[in-house]
């Protein structure tokens, strides 16, 4: 099946945290791909997979960053696809500010749909409200999902009592 | 026309930043609705509003708050639909970190989509991405903005000559 | 006993944080219970929550929450009681700063109490403090209170010699 | 009529800020005294004020600093009235940020109600939350405001059209 | 032999991180004394010692606290002797920015001598600086302090080789 | 004459900043070139200045970006040339911090030489410190340029007397 | 008459803010001098300066700077006299963080006494604090000092009636 | 052979962070040495070593250190090199801002080449990248080093396939 998310990150070590994106990815079915690229020692591929994604089917991109995060920014400047953007929080940055701020201050007119630091798993959720969009099967998916989460609090409160 | 895009905002002092986001739409001729909906003084209204976006043939939500900027996390809470968070630089801010914050920092579940500080048009953008992914027409209009940009470039270069 | 003060915090995870105010309470023997609430996973049960809570002969909420922290505020936005939030700094938070900027920047019309980072036992005082102007009891523990305090310091001046 | 609420400030430069405490209690009808104190030039009226303000029937404590705003926390120390803290962006300060955490950050014990940077307003409806624990009018009050809020923002989307 | 500097701090808990400052007073021989004083737990005893410092022949007053640090300010306005800050990150502080504010952003009349985070040694080097001015011995410790500290780098470019 | 230093900048709204570079460059006499190249634009106008400028006989590269800076970081990873990043705070930027760290926080294998915020002046001085390693007649200047900084404090001191 | 402290700054820039600390000790009659010195730009000034002060008769040095503020420091590890710290906020500061940051976190070893951003006045306090030490005149105005702070409150509240 | 590139640091302690700054020159085989010098205990030794670096054949200076760092600083004040700051974030520090800000705010007239918090590999990069201008094997290792990064980044790709 041809992916619909592409999820990509600057750095092996960042699996750990973009992990979660996939999962959840393919806890609602949806087709994705994982690749590792970087903005900074591939700038070339990047700007390829950014460059051919829309024309490959992809929908929506994750790229998930750490430091000086140029990656879902630059990505987004080569594709008018939707990027989501995940801030890393990696051993050398700066408590995770750094990768915020250069993953959310944009300037107009390059957008990227910026997630909390180190929260992949709500660019998962996010990709798959895009596409819910257009399909009802993720839409139903994500109905129950929210009550899956309501019925979690539920039972925190059951084992409070 | 039926709005695919609403455009809510906490108070009508933040309309001269989220105005922006508007001009965007009617520039790429995306049908939306503006409206002022406050998590904290009409958070009933908010709620109706998210609870019944999706029904109402609504795709997207842009949603602008300043401080503790509650108004696009708490729609996300009520709604499956993608909703773009901007943080706004109100002046009771502190300087802005504090909508920031209060706007990304969502929890696993519960994303926003969220933007630079001040950056409606942004949200704009990242709406008519969105809405692209199923028409042609806007992700030509995307495409042909891309050039504008370029070429806006060109000519501050030619300028500068 | 009806419970006069609500603790509520946004998941299981608060707990042990958030039993500093249910400690204090209950060494100053004020009736409360404690709630697991999300503002973003269960809106609803919130909003009744918050809604039904005067009614109830709740006269005080303690609401801790972590993160992008629209608890505290958000149950503020309905009801007219004295809400007191407790930033909680969760693993993923941003140091903390995220949970205390979303808790104290409020807006004009809606307080709430903001106590220290992960200092719920202060939330537990502070209502015990606003409970004390109406009943004399109260007033004397917290007056016994002080003075605990103070022997504390003088027994660690003793410990010092 | 005796004072309920006493508003205390550093300085006469704090007045423009904490004024809108004082309003809020005019308009609730709210009887209350305005004081300046400073933690750090008269630091022995402080102490009188404080540790007086229970015997002469004061209920609240609302205190206004910038900077290195010790007032609120040093009143917290001699009462066990409940004090509400106002930080003011005073125009040495960095940026607020020094009287925000000089206010909220309070060791366990000791706690202070931490406002919005320069929220003053707030302050003087917490006080009112608090008092309408014990005064049914002031409830009312309460309601009718967050009733004149809603009103606010209907008008707005009025204007909006 | 009088104490001519006086180390106080706020708890118990502050004494691994000020113990340094007692130590170099030791180790140049400067008579001190040691305190447990909390501004907000024993704000009377707090209010005593710095009133009557002077006349007790203290020279120099060294305060370490930690989260909201009122100590070494509240010290400071209740006597015209010099006194040293000492901010401490407490495992509750906001990484210590809040203690680091609370003791460095006094208003003008009121100075403390703020040090880095943690650094008490440097207080008691202050304190040694101060007495120096008119104590020829210590001026010549200070002078062979420096001296040590040169031969200590040194030694490290020796071991380096 | 063939340019040794490239300036180049993400808008022209940035060129009131970055002029002060081009200025210190003219009074060094080094040849030089100024170009409007933004990464997030004209990423590919970019990408074919950075792998080019060497061939074309450019020594050093300074790259002047505001908020999301990515320009200095993305030549670098399209060159082996020096690039000198300068910050530049936009009036959208969040006070600079966005800037100053997305050109900082590069990863190890790809340096930016970061400069302070809005300081172009000294990524002209650093391009003619590493130009002067094999130019002594810029080396010469370099000292005179010390000189007459030191001259200009005495001439500051002269007026205060 | 011998100057007994050296109030010194990084350049004519800083003398507005300097100015302070001038004032104060005129107000005490305390015989000062007033110069230019800048640790980047005259660092053989600065080092003669320091390493001479102690000579001249100067017991206390007080030094403002802005930015990457070295000149305080620099002096501390050149001198065993106090050296008092005065961050001045620049227009090409990062609000002023700069400079506390590089004032306040010395090593341990060098300590500078850091005053308030911009507060020179609390400079020229705290010199006069250390000569009050062994001069009963400078104490006595130190005293009155205090005095006239307290009748300045006591002025704003027959003000605010 | 003769060291072109001087790697310094203010303490012992810094050198688990600059030996990477060191493994890079040697992997390039570019000469150098390694030197304890603080800016705060051997001030005339740091000013010696800056003052005489160029005459020794010295092309770049590296500079690491953490707090209130001053060492690069102070060196570009005393010498026309190009001056490579590396922040490192002791132990002692605010997270690294202090050293962050205190290396790269320079005054103009005097820059720093700052490189990202702890990244003293990039240091030696940049030092490789400086002298490559006039030294085509380097400039050829630098070319090599890319593309090695580029295979990384494949290898990486492979492993999660």
């Amino acid at each position: 099946m041809n992916p619909l998310v592409s999820v990509i990150m600057g750095s092996e070590s960042d699996l750990p945290i973009m992990q979660a994106a996939c999962n959840i990815l393919n806890e609602f079915g949806i087709a994705h791909e994982t690749r590792i690229v970087s903005a900074h020692r591939t700038p070339d591929e990047m700007r390829s997979l950014a460059i051919n994604a829309r024309a490959r089917g992809i929908h929506v991109i994750i790229a998930g960053a750490g430091g000086a995060a140029h990656l879902p920014g630059m990505v987004a400047s080569y594709t008018t696809l939707p990027v989501i953007g995940v801030p890393v929080k990696s051993t050398q940055s700066m408590e995770g500010w750094d990768s915020v701020l250069s993953i959310i201050q944009m300037p107009a007119g390059v957008p990227v749909a910026t997630m909390a630091l180190n929260n992949s798993k709500n660019a998962g959720i996010l990709a798959a409200q895009i596409l819910s969009l257009n399909n009802q099967a993720i839409q139903k998916q994500l109905e129950d999902y929210k009550k899956e989460m309501e019925k979690q609090v539920a039972e925190m409160n059951a084992r409070l009592k």
